[in-house]
């Protein structure tokens, strides 16, 4: 009989910023007893995912082992550790393990989908544990830029695993637990085998800062403020949301949150203890009778979300709110690669108001939630594991990190998405790659990456649409002539007659030629349609349209 | 009768990077003459503009006032100041002005569009001019990412302005000029009216750095690789082609240039005779039959382009040559807002091959072709203008840099597009505004920005798209039942069944309850159609889909 293995499989976030799902086994080959470490999510984009609502892990190969999935472990509330949670959590089944204010929002999603909120157990920091079959799992408290993120102490029978999570290492994170070399010391001491370690910022050269530091800039920049203020940040940072709001109050301005997720995560912190001493909040309705220069506001949209607060307001109003000239404005935030162009029409479409922007060109009003290259060194050298496996990160990134690790004579791997790793001998080693890749939520159905859906619908945004309806009676005889209709095509070509007249005469034309038995043939008649749509599009306007053939038959 | 006056009225460029297109005009209130500085285009993007080939600037405004134009100065050869001048140039139909490597460039521009070699005249460097009608234009070498770049110093009745064009200043360029601020002061000696301002990076608050410090640092790196080192940056930026080509060179390695716009630059700058001692170049036929360490790749592509060599390269292979591990991919550019995704999905391709990618990060390979912030403030105090007209640049950069001017003691207005201006007084005065916009090549038509086409394939892409076929006989009657065929949408939803058999179930049901006043009429059909289409599908998958009905009568 072969012996228990350690293994490690990610399914999300190796090979990206987001979609973190990793998987932990232990157990014979093929039957080990798993525990799965978040349920991320990822965001569309037009050129690549046009009208898909949320992209998804592929947990196929989880849902086809549920019966051996002993828990979920959430290591913090940002969506793409927690966001699938409600979307997938039906098809795996397992009870949940978080900290309160993880579980707290959490639990919200799972209300989202009719799920029961018991599902979610809230667990207690470190050094409190969470037996899960062969596994003995910790939260133990790090600093990032959500409340009550945390590593996980992942003891086995094989050793010990810390998988970071998404961390930095600051001293004085304003809320949550500040870092603590001590701490992190005492789990390194019965030896760590591997450290399953955050990526983000192995390029960032220079040591993370604090997010005290921030504090101090942006109560200047509050204070010295003439007009309106308003401010952005992920509402889910709420040590920055109380920063700002507090740089706010004093200088006697009134705190309005704008945007849902604003007021539910404030809310969020309240309930859950986290958050205190929030300075008194009013709503939009009352500030519209206060005099501008007595109001802060605190808006979401930090990545230039279209429908969110900061992009509405760019676009004139929100609640009646508006920008005007001699206001602030303030990006709190680091611009996400891929957003630029959406937060920079907001930025200008303020300039256009008069409104001074203050962006996040200057590393003052915001610090990163990730451990940059010198913070990683600090760690491996602390926790000092047998391996390191770089997490969470782009593939340039985990190979930044797994060269850092080298360099700092550790054995690492790469190990993208799929890549199943037995982590029980001296180094990491490939088990097994695992067909794997992303789902997307589209409307209320989750489709297959590779379906074919979205491929048609990029075609469709590129080269149009023309409808052809051709009908022919008992004998395979045409019925009147072929009717076009086209959309997202210019409606008159390099021949000045409309382009439907052309590609109607032309199928005219064509089908009139064809043989008998092309018009006995439903699939024939739609490769000739097709084929002279084409063409003839092609040399009136240049394009090669998408076309849909409807063939009706006259019983 | 009223006075002759002097106007500037920006078509494109003044409010966005890029699509430069400026108009100086002079004589009595619509009836000025009219000179062109720059046909430029932009770039689409899959968010806002899927399907487009090119963004043009939109040329009513001039076209209507054909008779009154003079002349076309192009100040170089980049693309968003030169592109449009062969789609746009027979609805103008001027003589046009470049200097020697920029005419060559469009005249290669021209020939694509049948026109005349001759309608581009070469010419001489300032203190040369050319007489167009009140206009007496003078081009002025200014340094830049691109061989014999000009400002435009246009003399007039009342007064001489300075048009920038896009610079940088830079006392040793490698090709092309240096910087020389007694030639600038000569300009500015007999006083500047107005200086109208290239302010791309107005927000860059260091001096900028001359092309000859990456040379060193290039040199360094190719030295110091072991393996193929392939580089990209913009073709067109033939000192730093030349620099790469070098670095190339000396370490031992044959120039391999690799895309069209790669051969074509090189080529225009050796025929042109800015380009001198460029190292040998070998074919990439060539390249595979010597040994890898022994090649430098020069590729196109430096912003991701899908089909440029770079992103074929880290796709497989381009013309027979493979990136390998151990290999180096050097970026000696930076990535333009926006273009982040498809650059890094190319970074990321080429270290999952084991490549070691040396992107922008560190400033040390690539510097800026535009005035920073300090280098803008020298200019101001230079020339000493009586204004400033911030052109080139978003609005944010141009409301700066009016800011800029007016903090140095000088007049500044932000004039965006469609913003005439009168230059003849103290101060910049707006004269009028002018209905202006963008205009989309799209295949081979030019079409309106605003013509719905573009929205349709948007809305297509986020929604799908339905196409119902209805057939009715003399009587208003249905002869069968309804049809759909869906394009990007998923196949079964909520209910399991076939998505388009709920479709066509739910419009029989329709129809059939239909009034006969309704299937009397083809419009009323359709309405009917595409609200029990969107419905149903947002029933059943919960999205709503572009609907195309075809009524077909039975005569």
């Amino acid at each position: 009989m072969a012996e228990d293995r350690l293994i490690y499989l990610p399914l999300g976030g190796a090979g990206e910023v987001g979609m973190n799902c990793y998987v932990y086994g232990y157990g014979r080959p093929d039957h080990e007893r798993l525990i799965v470490v978040d349920l991320g999510v990822t965001f569309p984009d037009m050129d690549s995912t046009p009208g898909v609502d949320l992209i998804l892990p592929d947990i196929e190969w989880l849902e086809a082992r549920r019966d051996r999935i002993e828990a979920i472990f959430i290591t913090h509330a940002h969506e793409d550790h927690v966001g699938a949670l409600g979307h997938l959590w039906r098809r795996l089944g397992a009870p949940v393990h978080a900290r309160a204010f993880t579980a707290h929002i959490g639990r919200l999603k799972l209300n989202e989908h009719g799920l029961a909120p018991e599902t979610i157990t809230t667990a207690s920091p470190w050094p409190e544990t969470v037996q899960a079959g062969p596994f003995r799992v910790g939260f133990l408290p790090v600093s990032h830029s959500i409340p009550e993120s945390s590593a996980l102490v992942i003891d086995t029978p094989a050793g010990r695993v810390m998988h970071t999570g998404d961390f930095k290492l600051d001293e004085t994170p304003l809320v949550g637990e500040p870092f603590s070399g001590a701490l992190w010391a005492e789990v390194a001491r019965p030896g760590v085998r591997a450290l399953v370690c955050d990526s983000t910022n192995v390029f960032s050269r220079n040591p993370g800062r604090s997010e005290a530091s921030v504090g101090p800039e942006i109560e200047r920049l509050v204070a010295g403020a003439t007009g309106m203020v308003a401010a952005t940040t992920f509402a889910s940072n709420i040590a920055r949301v109380r920063t700002l709001a507090e740089a706010g109050h004093r200088a006697g301005r009134s705190v309005v949150l704008l945007g849902r997720a604003m007021r539910r995560m404030v809310e969020a912190g309240i309930t859950t203890g986290v958050l205190t001493d929030f300075p008194k909040v009013i709503s939009a309705q009352e500030a519209q009778d206060m005099p501008r220069e007595n109001l802060m506001l605190l808006t979401t949209g930090s990545q230039g979300e279209r429908r969110a607060a900061t992009a509405q307001l760019s676009r004139g109003k929100y609640l009646g709110l508006r920008m005007h000239e001699g206001d602030t404005f303030l990006f709190s935030s680091k611009t996400i690669p891929g957003n630029e162009r959406s937060v920079l029409r907001i930025v200008n479409a303020f300039s256009e108001m008069g409104v001074d922007v203050v962006d996040d060109g200057s590393d003052r009003y915001h610090v990163s939630g990730h451990a940059n290259r010198p913070d990683l060194q600090t760690v491996h050298g602390l926790i000092d594991p047998a391996m390191v496996v770089p997490m969470h990160g782009e593939h340039r990134m985990l190979r930044e990190h797994a060269r850092l690790a080298q360099e700092g004579g550790r054995a690492a791997i790469i190990a993208p998405n799929g890549t199943m790793l037995d982590l029980g001998g001296d180094r990491p080693v490939v088990a097994d790659y695992v067909e794997t890749g992303r789902s997307y939520l589209d409307g209320k159905l989750q489709v297959g990456a590779l379906d074919g859906i979205v491929r048609d619908r990029i075609r469709m945004a590129l080269n149009g649409h023309v409808t052809v309806a051709v009908i022919l009676d008992e004998g395979d005889d045409l019925v009147g002539d072929p009717w076009c209709e086209v959309m997202g095509l210019a409606e008159t070509g390099a021949s000045a007659a409309p382009l439907v007249d052309v590609l109607e005469h032309d199928l005219g034309q064509a089908l009139g030629r064809a043989k008998a038995g092309t018009l006995a043939d439903d699939g024939a008649i739609e490769d000739l349609a097709r084929r002279v749509v084409r063409k003839s599009a092609m040399d009136e306007i240049g394009k090669k349209p998408e076309v849909t053939v409807v063939v009706s038959r006259l019983a």
